[in-house]
């Protein structure tokens, strides 16, 4: 834990800006008064690709190397070929900075509106792969556009890059009370990376004993998301498959306005990287209408790998309680980052 | 529409010897006295690999090319090293028979238990691509069980493949009163197959003016999927994110027990291949606890495809008015089967 934070912030596309405002509110709301908060912006996403070509050039990549820590609000705009900025920032920033472990939180709010009956209690974390299988950018398509085109995708896996994410979910799965692990694949037809992440996954929980563990084929997966989402505990899986799992995640707690992540490198050879699940919703972008909560959400994890546990903890029970306490008139996004700022300056 | 039916039925494992079993009682109950069905039982599976080590002998594989459909019950057994099955044989027949189409349809029965709150309308039916994608098989590994192992899984993708089930997938929604056909891929990452599918997708629109399209990223439609099921109509997809979503489908409109799909090849060429979407649930096989509408909608669909249209809405119907008209005392897997076949023949 420093006494200083120097911040990257890339409020990006669409909602993006109005849900890193409010995130910055509650950071420096939340914070003890002796840190010292230094935030710079990077002006990076659509806007910066209409008017330069540019994704992410090689000098502010470089700068954001030597950042604390980076937040980011959301990055796509339907104006930009679908994966130009994906593959050209998003993707670049994960893969640039090795974020290895991408954490995705799931927990099902009070007072919030799940799609199940029941409301089931719903309380897991999702440790999804974040630099390699399918994400890779490893493929290419030949005789482009004609009848005869053939496209590939190539998902790269390394042992070297499944052990350590599996070890990590190992390490959060014993840390909480229920120690329990399920590796989550598809390696009934995806027989040589699945085989590869089942023996990592059984030779790594060697060494926890206490945890206990379970498989299930992504498919299989999916239908306990909705059928019996309290028997997870931590998921361990795959860059694609824990993309999915994890958007399903969010529908069934509450929705996308709910969900944090962090994209993590665990060494601190790179700064770490927090944004929302959600996307950049650019039809409702400057309505006032996007939930920041995600990203609130997101500087908490963003507090907790910097080593400010408490104040992350302050952040989590800020949103429970002001869940809790809603009583369904609408809230825009600014008045929702007030409510919390309050909260977690109280 | 032929006089007689020469069917091929592979029980498989598990569950799928007595759900198959049903599925023939009903198809015996509802077809027309003049026609003359003919049953041929194939010894496939788990069993017959630890007699004999072999999967899909090229013998049997030639046999079953003569017959003019298939009916499979489920393949798989923890016993057998995930993957042996599922490639050596399930998904041997799916592209040894070029069985393009994976027709699975999802529909919320009336009375049937779908985890989601308010009972949406759910009526629609996934288009899943079968030959192509990260199921060829396509990948390997190297240094395999050492530290230095690098896996790969080669996602292969053919205009010539995408092109005819995307027409398929047009022609079922403008038959359809809704029109509608959403395309789902993950186009925004996995660039090079991702366009090609869209450029397809939007070429191949053009000859059906009537039918309203749509793109969905495969992670956003999972949400969809549980908070406006009733958006969807047609939905045309990759093979892996079809058998992501057609579980996530099955959970939703009720369960596994009740989604039924086919491997269609629609030229002809080869015999199609029709299959519940659930496994063989080998903790339950035995205990005639199995639910066999999912094999006997499965055979609806075999109808249909060998021209018994009448035949096909007569067990749908069943199904529907069994379902509408449970009291939710248990029944077992073989009075499920009677109480349907008696529906039919009446
Ligand atoms: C925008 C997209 C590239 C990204 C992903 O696929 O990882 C998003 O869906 C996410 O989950 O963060
Ligand atoms: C058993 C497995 C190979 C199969 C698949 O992945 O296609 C199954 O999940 C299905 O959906 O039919």
């Amino acid at each position: 834990m420093s006494t200083s934070i120097n911040l990257a912030v890339i409020p990006g596309d669409g909602i993006g800006q109005e849900v890193v405002a409010q995130g910055l509110k509650v950071l420096t709301a939340v914070l003890p008064q002796d840190v010292k908060l230094e935030t710079k912006q990077y002006d990076l996403g659509a806007q910066r690709w209409h008017r330069t070509g540019e994704t992410l050039p090689d000098a502010e990549l470089e700068a954001l190397k030597h950042h604390d820590a980076i937040l980011l609000g959301a990055i796509g705009d339907p104006s930009v070929p679908s994966g130009v900025l994906e593959r050209g920032l998003l993707l670049k920033l994960r893969f640039a900075f090795d974020h290895f472990i991408n954490l995705r939180p799931s927990k099902l709010f009070p007072n919030t509106a799940t799609p199940l009956a029941g409301r089931p209690e719903i309380d897991f974390v999702v440790v999804r792969e974040g630099t390699e299988g399918p994400y890779t950018g490893n493929g290419g398509s030949l005789r482009t556009g004609t009848p005869a085109e053939v496209a590939t995708e190539v998902s790269l896996n390394t042992a070297y890059g499944v052990e350590r994410v599996v070890r990590d979910a190992y390490e959060r799965a014993n840390s909480r009370p229920r120690k329990k692990l399920t590796l989550v694949h598809k390696n009934n037809v995806l027989v040589y990376a699945g085989h590869m992440w089942k023996n990592i996954f059984d030779k790594v929980g060697q060494e926890y004993p206490e945890v206990t563990t379970d498989y299930l084929h992504v498919d299989a997966a999916t239908i306990f998301f909705v059928t019996q989402p309290e028997r997870f505990d931590v998921i361990v899986t795959d860059n694609l498959f824990g993309d999915i799992l994890t958007d399903l995640a969010a529908a069934v707690t509450g929705g996308i306005g709910l969900a944090a992540s962090g994209n993590i490198n665990p060494t601190g050879a790179f700064p770490s990287m927090f944004e929302p699940v959600h996307g950049s919703a650019p039809d409702i972008a400057g309505t006032g209408k996007a939930d920041p909560t995600a990203t609130i959400l997101s500087v908490a994890l963003l507090l907790r790998h910097l080593g400010y546990e408490a104040q992350a903890v302050r952040i989590e029970d800020a949103v429970s309680a002001d869940l809790a306490e809603r009583d369904g008139t609408f809230r825009s996004t600014e008045q929702i980052g007030d409510a919390l700022a309050a909260r977690v300056a109280g």
